[in-house]
C-alpha cells in the first residue's frame, strides 16, 4: 500500500539520485553510515510516523490542550509518540556521536523528519522546537549546559523551547523588555513575559529548557543589547537531577485555527508564583557572549525557517496524496462528449481541471520538499565539505535561499490544501476528511519564525545585497549551470530558454531597484521580489529534477513515475512560471502606490 | 463610529453615485419607494445585523448544531435574529406588495442584506435560502402552494431549503435518484436521500419547505427527467393549518469547518419514519411542469449563485475592515531608515507591506461587492426596464457575469482574508479574533453551488458560446465604453489602455480556441479562463468606480475617500491586471499538459 504521508519513491529520487547524498558518505563526519543504514533510519521514520504520529493526528485537533488544576493537559498518545522518538535516538540523529549522536547528515535527518510532519505537524513541533535548541546548545552552549540540558534532551529526557517575542514585540524584536538581572553567583534573574510560546509548559517530559531572550541591564538599545539564557522550568543540581521548580509560570494558553495539538503559551518569568522567599527572578543562565543573542538565536531560527518550510511542503504532500486518493476513487460525472447519460459515472481524476488541480499540488509540494532538501544538503556542505570555497559558496547560497525555503512552501502548499480541500467538493470541507485540517494547520507557516513581509526584507534588503550582491550572482550562475544541461536535451531545452529569460529580467529588474539609492523605494514591494525569485528558484529546482528523470540508463519500470516528475515540471513550466512576469512587472515599474496610500484615504 | 461589517460610504457610492439606484424609481415597479426611504430600510438592515447578528457570530461558531433527543439544538441567539429579520418583513422584500412585498428593487434588496452576510454569513444562511425559495415559488408555484408555503415563507414563519445533491450526486444532478411517484390525487410521493442540506432540519421556524429535485418514474433519463417539488417537513391542511409531519427525517449532520452555526444535513425522504401506517414516501406537489425542475431549480441557483459571491465580498469586506482597525492600532517596529532604536513603534499602517495587505483586500472586497450589485442592478433591468432590448441585454449580460460573480469573490476575497490574518499576525491565528473564522467560513464559497471547475464550463462551455459569443461581445462592448470615458480623462487614461489591450487579447484567446472545433482541447484550462475574465471583468469595474470617483462636483469633504478608491483602482491596474497574461498565456498555448496526464504517472 502507497503511504499517504509522502512519496517514499520520490524522496528516495531526491536523495539519492538528485542530492547525491550517497557522496557524503565518504566525507569523515559521515563515515560510520552506509546507504543500507541511511534507507533502515528512514523506513523506521516513515513506520513510526505512520503508527504513532498520523493516528492521533485528528484527535489531538479536536481535544487541544487545556487546563486542569493549573496543568496542561494533552491528549496521551502524544507523549506515547514522543516517548518513543526520543528512545529511538532522533532528537540526537544530527549530534555527534561523542555527546550521544547518530551524526546523520542533515539532508537524510530532515527527509526523516519530513515523515513525522507529514503524519502530525503539531505533535512533530515539539521535536522540531527541542532538535532547534539542542542544536543551539551544541554550538554555544559551555560545557555544564551541555552537560546538565543539552545532554538529557538527546536523551528524549527534557524539551527545548524558543522565547522570542513578546505581546508588544513580535515580528520587532529589539523592543522586547525581559530583563536580565547579573547575580554574584554569575547566574541572572530573568523578569518579563513572553508571547507565542510553543511547547511552553506541558507534562510531557522531565523538564523544559526554555532558550530566552532578554537584555541585560546596561547594555546598548534595541536589538544590539539582546542577550540569550537557559531557563530551565526545573532547576538542575550539579549531580544533573532535578531540584526546585524554576519561577517560570504559565499566565494563560493560545487558541489557535489550527496547530491544535502543540501547546501554545503565554509565560511570565519571574513573577513570583514560584521559588518564592528566595529572590525573585527566574534563574538563567548566559548562553554564549552577552548582547551576542540575537546571533546565537539567528542560527536556532535559520534552522527553524527551513523546518517550517519543510513543514508546509510536507502538509502540502500529504494533502496532495490524499485528494489523489479521492480522485481515484470518486465517481462523478462523465467525459466531455460522453452523451449517454446512463453510461458509469468516472472518478474525477478523468476531469481535466481535476487533474491540473492534482498536477498543481504534486509541483507545489513536491517541489518544495525538494527545495528544503536541498538546503539541508547545503548545511552539509556548509559543515563537511574539503574546499573552503565549496563550504563558502553553500553557506551564502543558503542564506540567500533560507527566506525563500521558509515562504515559498508557506504559501504554495497551503494553496495546494486549498486545492485539496477543493478535489474533495462538498467533503473536503467536512471534518471526516482531513484536508480541512492540513489547511488550517500550514495557515500558520507564513506567519511563525518571521511573516513572510518579514522574509521579503530579509532576501531583498539584506541577502540580495550583501557582499555586492554576491549570493544572487552565485545563484544566477548555478541556474546558468543547469540551463546548460537542459540545452543539451531536447525534451528540456525550452523550458531551460524561459527560466533564463526570467533569471536576465529578475537580474535587470534588481539593478534597476537599488540604482538612485532609494532604498524605501526599492524595498516597497519586497514580498512581490520574494513571490518572483522563489517561483523562479521552483522552475530551476523542476528543471534539476527533469533533468534528473530523463537521465539515461534510468529504469524501466520507473517511468510511469518519472513521467509524473516530467508532468509535473511541464505544469510548472506552463502554469506558474508566466506569473514571474506579473509580479516584476510591479517592481520594473517601481510601483509607488503602497507607499502613497495615506491612513486617512482607507 | 465606523462599522466593521461593511463601509456604510462605499455602499452608497455603489448604490447612489454608480448604479444610479434613483433612477429605478421612477418606474411602476418600485413608485412607492423613494430614497429616503431606501435609506431608512437600509439603516435598518445595518442596525439589525450589528445589534443581533454579529453578536453570536463567534459563540455560534463554538457552539456547533448539535443533536438532542432527535432535535437540532442552536444557540438561541440564532431564532432570535432570525424572527426579527422575519418581523421585520425582510424575506419578503423583494416581492409584489399583493402577496405582502416590499417590492424594493433586487440591488437595493442584496444591498440591505449585505450587511447580514457581513455580520454573521452562517445565520444570514437561513433567510438567504428561504428568500431563494420563495422567488422560486412565486414564479412556478401554483395558487395553493403560494398561499400555503410562499406566504408563511414571507412572513418569516415557514423557512425555505434547496435538496438538489445526493452523496453520489452532486456536481452531477442527472445521477440523483431520489425518486417521485405519482398518486391518484395528484400528489407524489418521494423515496431518496439528500446531502448537503443547509438549514434541513431544526426548531427554528413553525415549518420548512424543502424544495427537492426527483425523478418521476418513466421520465427522461440524466437531467432532463428532472422534476422539482415542494415536501414539506409538516402537511399543511386546507386552512393553511400545520398537519402531521410529512415522512422527511434527519440522517445526520455534517460537520464543517466553517459555516458552523448554519445546521448542514443528509436527510431522508420516505424512509419511513414518520408517516407510519400511510402508504410509504414523503408527500411532495410538483413545482411547474413535470421534467422542468432544473429549469426551475436554476432560477433559484443562480441567484443563489449571485448571493453566494455577495457573501464571499461581505465575509472579505467585514475582514478587511478588522485588518484596517487593527493595523491603525497596533504599534511594531519603526520606519525604514529610523536609526534611533528608542523612538516610539509606529502603527503597522505605517508599513509598506501592510499597506500592500490593506490596499489589496480592499480591491479584492469592494470590487467584488460592486460586481454582486451590478449584478443585481442587472436583475432589475431585466425585470423592469421599458424597452425590450435593454432587458434582453440585460439578461444576456447577466447570464455572462454569474459565474465570475459567484466565483470571483470566492477566491479572491478568501484571499484577501488570508491577508487580514497576515496583517493581525500571530493574533489572527487565534481565536480571539474574528478573522480566521472568516476565513473558515469564506473557504465553502468556492465549493457549494458549483464549484469554481462547474462555474468555469458554464462560463467558457455555454455562456461565452452562447448564441453565437453574442454575450461575450456584448460585455466588450460595454467595457470599450468606459474605456472610451476613461480615455477623456488624463488621470485614468492609461488604465483603460491596459483594460482594452486585455480585452483583445481575450478576444483572440476566445476565438483561437474555439477555431479547430476540438471541444476536450477548448474547454482544458477552463479555470485558467475564469480567473483571466475574471480580473478582466473586475479591472472593468474598479475603472468605472474611479469615473465616478473622478466625476466634477463632488463633495470636498468626501475627497479623502474619493482617494482611497482611486488608490484601490490604481492597485488593482498596477498588482493584478498583470496576473491576467499568466493565465492567457496557457490559454494560448492550447496546453495540454493536464488532457495528456496519465492516472499511473502521478
Amino acid at each position: 500500500m502507497n503511504s499517504k504521508l509522502l512519496s517514499r519513491r520520490q524522496l528516495s529520487l531526491l536523495l539519492f539520485e538528485w542530492l547525491d547524498t550517497e557522496a557524503l558518505l565518504g566525507r569523515p563526519r559521515y563515515q560510520s553510515h552506509t546507504r543500507e543504514n541511511l534507507e533502515v533510519i528512514l523506513a523506521t521514520c516513515e513506520r513510526m510516523a505512520t503508527e504513532l504520529f498520523a493516528p492521533h493526528a485528528k484527535s489531538s485537533d479536536e481535544h487541544e490542550p487545556r487546563l486542569e488544576g493549573g496543568q496542561v493537559v494533552l491528549i496521551p498518545e502524544i507523549q506515547q509518540a514522543l516517548r518513543a522518538f526520543g528512545e529511538a535516538g532522533l532528537v540526537a540523529a544530527g549530534h555527534d556521536e561523542e555527546i550521544g549522536g547518530m551524526q546523520l547528515p542533515m539532508v537524510v535527518e530532515k527527509a526523516g523528519f519530513a515523515w513525522f510532519l507529514a503524519a502530525n505537524v503539531a505533535t512533530a513541533s515539539y521535536p522540531l522546537l527541542t532538535i532547534g535548541a539542542s542544536n543551539l546548545l551544541a554550538r554555544y552552549g559551555s560545557q555544564s549546559q551541555i552537560e546538565h540540558y543539552l545532554k538529557p534532551m538527546l536523551e528524549g529526557r527534557f524539551f527545548g523551547t524558543m522565547c522570542l517575542s513578546e505581546e508588544h514585540a513580535g515580528s520587532s524584536l529589539g523592543d522586547l523588555t525581559t530583563r536580565a538581572e547579573p547575580q554574584a553567583d554569575g547566574s541572572y534573574r530573568l523578569f518579563g513575559n513572553k508571547m507565542w510560546i510553543s511547547g511552553g509548559e506541558h507534562e510531557l517530559a522531565e523538564n523544559i529548557v526554555h532558550l530566552v531572550l532578554a537584555k541585560i541591564p546596561g547594555g546598548p538599545p534595541g536589538s544590539k543589547g539582546i542577550s540569550l539564557f537557559v531557563v530551565p522550568r526545573f532547576l538542575v543540581n550539579e549531580q544533573g537531577g532535578l531540584a526546585e521548580r524554576n519561577d517560570v509560570s504559565l499566565v494563560g494558553l493560545n487558541h489557535k485555527m489550527g496547530y491544535r495539538g502543540t501547546v501554545n503559551t503565554l509565560l511570565a518569568f519571574g513573577d513570583g508564583r514560584f521559588l518564592p522567599g528566595s529572590a525573585a527572578g527566574a534563574v538563567g543562565y548566559l548562553v554564549g557572549e552577552a548582547h551576542q543573542g540575537l546571533t546565537c538565536m539567528f542560527q536556532m531560527m535559520n534552522e527553524a525557517r527551513i523546518t517550517v518550510g519543510l513543514g508546509a511542503a510536507c502538509l502540502g504532500m500529504t494533502g496532495f496524496l490524499h485528494a489523489l486518493d479521492y480522485a481515484r476513487n470518486r465517481p462523478q460525472g462523465r467525459r466531455l462528449g460522453e452523451r449517454n447519460q446512463e453510461s458509469a459515472q468516472v472518478p474525477i481524476i478523468e476531469h481535466a481541471d481535476v487533474r491540473r488541480m492534482l498536477l498543481a499540488q504534486k509541483a507545489y509540494a513536491e517541489g518544495a520538499l525538494a527545495l528544503n532538501l536541498y538546503c539541508a544538503r547545503l548545511v552539509d556542505e556548509e559543515r563537511t565539505a574539503e574546499e573552503a570555497h565549496v563550504r563558502e559558496e553553500s553557506s551564502l547560497l543558503l542564506s540567500l535561499l533560507t527566506p525563500i525555503a521558509k515562504s515559498w512552501p508557506s504559501e504554495w502548499c497551503l494553496e495546494g490544501n486549498s486545492l485539496a480541500i477543493q478535489v474533495h467538493g462538498g467533503y473536503g470541507y467536512t471534518r471526516d476528511y482531513p484536508v480541512e485540517r492540513m489547511y488550517r494547520d500550514n495557515r500558520l507557516n507564513a506567519i511563525h519564525e518571521g511573516t513572510h513581509g518579514i522574509q521579503a526584507l530579509d532576501l531583498l534588503g539584506r541577502k540580495v545585497t550583501m557582499k555586492g550582491g554576491a549570493a544572487l550572482m552565485l545563484l544566477s550562475q548555478r541556474i546558468q549551470r543547469t540551463v546548460g544541461k537542459a540545452s543539451a536535451a531536447p525534451a528540456l531545452m525550452a523550458w531551460g530558454q524561459a527560466l533564463a529569460d526570467k533569471v536576465a529580467a529578475l537580474g535587470s529588474v534588481t539593478a534597476a531597484l537599488f540604482a538612485d539609492g532609494d532604498v524605501k523605494a526599492a524595498l516597497a514591494n519586497a514580498t512581490l521580489y520574494l513571490q518572483a525569485l522563489g517561483h523562479i528558484v521552483l522552475a530551476w529546482t523542476w528543471l534539476e529534477l527533469a533533468l534528473v528523470a530523463t537521465r539515461e540508463g534510468r529504469a524501466e519500470e520507473d517511468e510511469a513515475f518519472y513521467r509524473g516528475e516530467l508532468a509535473a515540471c511541464r505544469y510548472f513550466f506552463g502554469y506558474e512560471l508566466p506569473k514571474v512576469d506579473a509580479w516584476l512587472a510591479v517592481l520594473t515599474a517601481r510601483d509607488s502606490t503602497t507607499l502613497e496610500m495615506e491612513d486617512a484615504w482607507f
